[in-house]
């Protein structure tokens, strides 16, 4: 019956020191979507499998989890269940063997909402969304099954002001974080105006493949990877006088305009202009923003500005990302519905600041002060100013039951409490309580009735 | 391709305001076990199969949602599959077909933790935990496939100081959601004391699943349901002598004690004496709770006090439950780490919170005041006051993009915005803006430099 327990490969356990950090990080962000009017969301774990199916790639649905039926060995389902078990074990799904699976990401779950309540809704929608999705990823290092995505998106509305927002806020979480960043923003129609004059729209996938590689591969390997995918030297040779703009940004918007001017190519759609004069109105409101026109961003459905973070202390790469996209709820069978979306990478996040020691002193400190237990009349007493001092918003602990001083001292020491109280029989004939700092083992002296005062003073706010 | 989405049966999306009000309750009960020094823990979604099954008895294993084995077509798995198929239709688990499984309570999970982890805890561990459960149960009223539980626990320690604190947490939570409540307690030692008196330990669940539905079905017929069960009249009338017990919690325990040293088949073990002399000194310090003799808990793991707690003003029945327990961890290989701990019905609490119009009135307010859009050169400088105000914590909007008046009105009006500030042409050129409090449609006019002032001055304190 007993057997030694272990957790699913790509899970994790988070203790309270690692709860704590987590919800620091995590509340900033909430804290400053708030700011900005958003809203929030949350969707069940379990979506129809009908819901998440085609919507990932083909890589994508392999990685989806499924849930099985309950009830299989029913005997009236048994037969279905036989067939069903056929169809699944030659890829297709039946849903008499599942008809659930976990949620993938946030962005589906969230057009699944918007699709169904649209009515209701009052557009523009500006919602947030914090919850774990699962995937059946090989783990490694860094890359769990099991991980928490952090979005905001704006749908309903084609404006930039939702550009300039979502921008703002990257870098105000940022900020208040102390991580050190830079927040890159390119635009969807730059890269498809550069794929027309290479030769087609076709090209844009090849293009933004091989170009999203170029801070890890260098300009010689993207150039051989461009002609692997079929671009001519001249096509090549345009690409890389666009990956070697640079300069302010003004500077680079003014180069690129000359090259999308100077080919003609570009004339029939435009697009190219179209990004340059958005990126131009974003930048007027966000001076801060880094034109950066290697940034490409895997997904193909942005179709218009396009966002990436980096962390600028760091190699850990991208800590965050999204952009415009045209179509959120299309497959859903409510077409028209635009928007604009922004990604915290959370696990990333808290790495950058593990690494670079940027959590508060105090992210982990439970109470601010244990008293000590040191006999039944003694430890009645210390009861009653801990609760006082709960009364007053400190955390405070008692500690369980008598015991040596070494235990509790030990005990205050492992959970991160700065002070203890102690009070023993002579404390307790003068209602007086010995207060000590176990940061640095000064002590004191204090009547009963100043106690919860003195807490209360040194205590600096913790949300 | 384009299908009407829906949700799986007995799963729910939380909207913003229901999600607020969800963390406005969450955050009240962390905030409060954080005072009394418990520590947060996240476990996964996903438990091995292996960690769960067994645990729940065998109703409660068929509820548990099993995850499908990713990669069962592939061609090396296909006849293992098959196979395993076959031992799941027959009521067998095979890892070759599911090995996962979606956590169905917080409590194996959590003994799993301390299994895995005692060597480094700090005993005691006070730990809490606030995350969604599954299980596969028809899904009605008020009850759900997904839905959160919230508990606090202290394992490695038997000092009934943690029963007075854990009692304490349910008063001080329930005072601070302005929820009025009755705290019951009871003690297993005294329900297996009215068994020995009975005829034996054999006839405890009997007796308490028939007096756990006293509040139910009454005494009339609790009394045919223990005959049913097989106590013979003479018992029934000593079960009847039990549950008529009243008066103040001094009456009782003194009524009772009188009960149990007149019977001398209690002699052997005193197990009801020493439940008695446990509640007494739990209600030495905390006067508030309520001695319910009727109050049984079905779990039958706990061994001690056991707790229950119901909305006074509502017929919700109990909104949170709990007791000692002796033995988290045996199953896991690590035996002897007795605990007590509480829960918290979430759902419940929501409702009667609902029903009786308890949440704040600003709960749902997303940003305090709204700037009208109102033109390009009006809107920049909406846009600066907007990210004055966000600067200074206030959450402000600057509507998306130019529309007429009613639709901006409206859009505040739907988001709970008590304010709008309107900035026209007349009001750039004075550089002034109109205030409306859209609560009571009072406005009055401000200069730019007084608007960030104003709101911080109005504003409530909001966490």
């Amino acid at each position: 019956m007993s057997t030694k327990p272990s957790l699913p490969q790509g899970t994790r356990d988070f203790g309270p020191e690692t709860v704590r950090k987590r919800k620091y990080i995590l509340d900033t962000i909430r804290q400053v979507f708030e700011l900005y009017g958003f809203q929030p969301l949350e969707t069940p774990a379990m979506e129809l499998l009908a819901t998440l199916m085609g919507k990932y790639g083909e890589e994508g649905d392999k990685l989806i989890f499924k849930i099985l039926n309950n009830g299989l060995g029913e005997q009236n389902n048994i037969s279905k269940a036989r067939v069903a078990f056929e169809n699944v074990l030659n890829g297709k799904n039946d849903p008499n063997l599942t008809e659930r699976a976990l949620r993938y990401d946030l962005t589906i779950p969230f057009a699944r909402y918007v699709a169904m309540n649209h009515h209701q809704l009052t557009l523009p929608f500006k919602r947030y969304q914090i919850q774990p999705v699962w995937r059946a990823d090989r783990p490694q290092k860094g890359r769990y099954r099991e991980f928490y995505q952090c979005d905001a998106d704006v749908v309903g509305s084609r404006a930039l002001l939702n550009e300039i927002e979502l921008a703002s806020i990257y870098q105000t979480v940022f900020n208040k974080l102390a991580i050190p960043v830079e927040v890159g923003i390119n635009h969807r129609k730059i890269l498809a105006a550069l794929a027309e004059i290479c030769g087609g729209a076709d090209k844009l996938t090849d293009i933004t493949i091989a170009i999203d590689k170029l801070d890890k591969i260098g300009i010689e390997k993207v150039r051989a990877e461009l002609i692997d995918r079929g671009l001519n030297n001249d096509q090549v040779s345009v690409i890389e006088k666009y990956l070697s703009i640079n300069g302010s940004n003004v500077e680079k918007l003014t180069t690129l305009t000359s090259l999308f001017t100077a080919s003609p190519s570009n004339f029939p759609s435009n697009l190219g202009l179209q990004g340059i004069a958005d990126l131009k109105y974003i930048l007027e409101s966000n001076q801060n923003l880094i034109v950066d026109l290697t940034l490409a961003r895997g997904l193909n459905y942005y179709t218009g500005a396009i966002f990436e973070v980096k962390a600028t202390d760091t190699k850990m790469g991208s800590i965050g990302g999204g952009g415009r996209y045209d179509d959120l709820t299309g497959t859903f069978g409510v077409p028209g519905i635009p928007g604009v979306g922004i990604s915290f990478g959370v696990d990333r996040i808290y790495d950058v600041m593990e690494e670079a020691n940027l959590f508060p002193a105090d992210v982990h400190m439970s109470a601010k002060v244990l008293f000590f237990n040191l006999g039944e009349a003694e430890s009645h007493a210390a009861f009653q100013l801990v609760q006082q001092l709960r009364a007053n918003n400190i955390p405070a602990e008692l500690y369980h039951e008598p015991a040596k001083f070494d235990k509790q001292f030990k005990y205050a020491e492992r959970k991160g409490i700065p002070f203890a109280a102690i009070i023993g029989s002579s404390e307790l004939n003068t209602r007086t309580a010995k207060i000590k700092d176990l940061r640095d083992s000064t002590q004191q002296e204090l009547p009963f009735e100043q106690i919860t005062a003195y807490f209360v003073d040194t205590t600096t706010n913790r949300s």
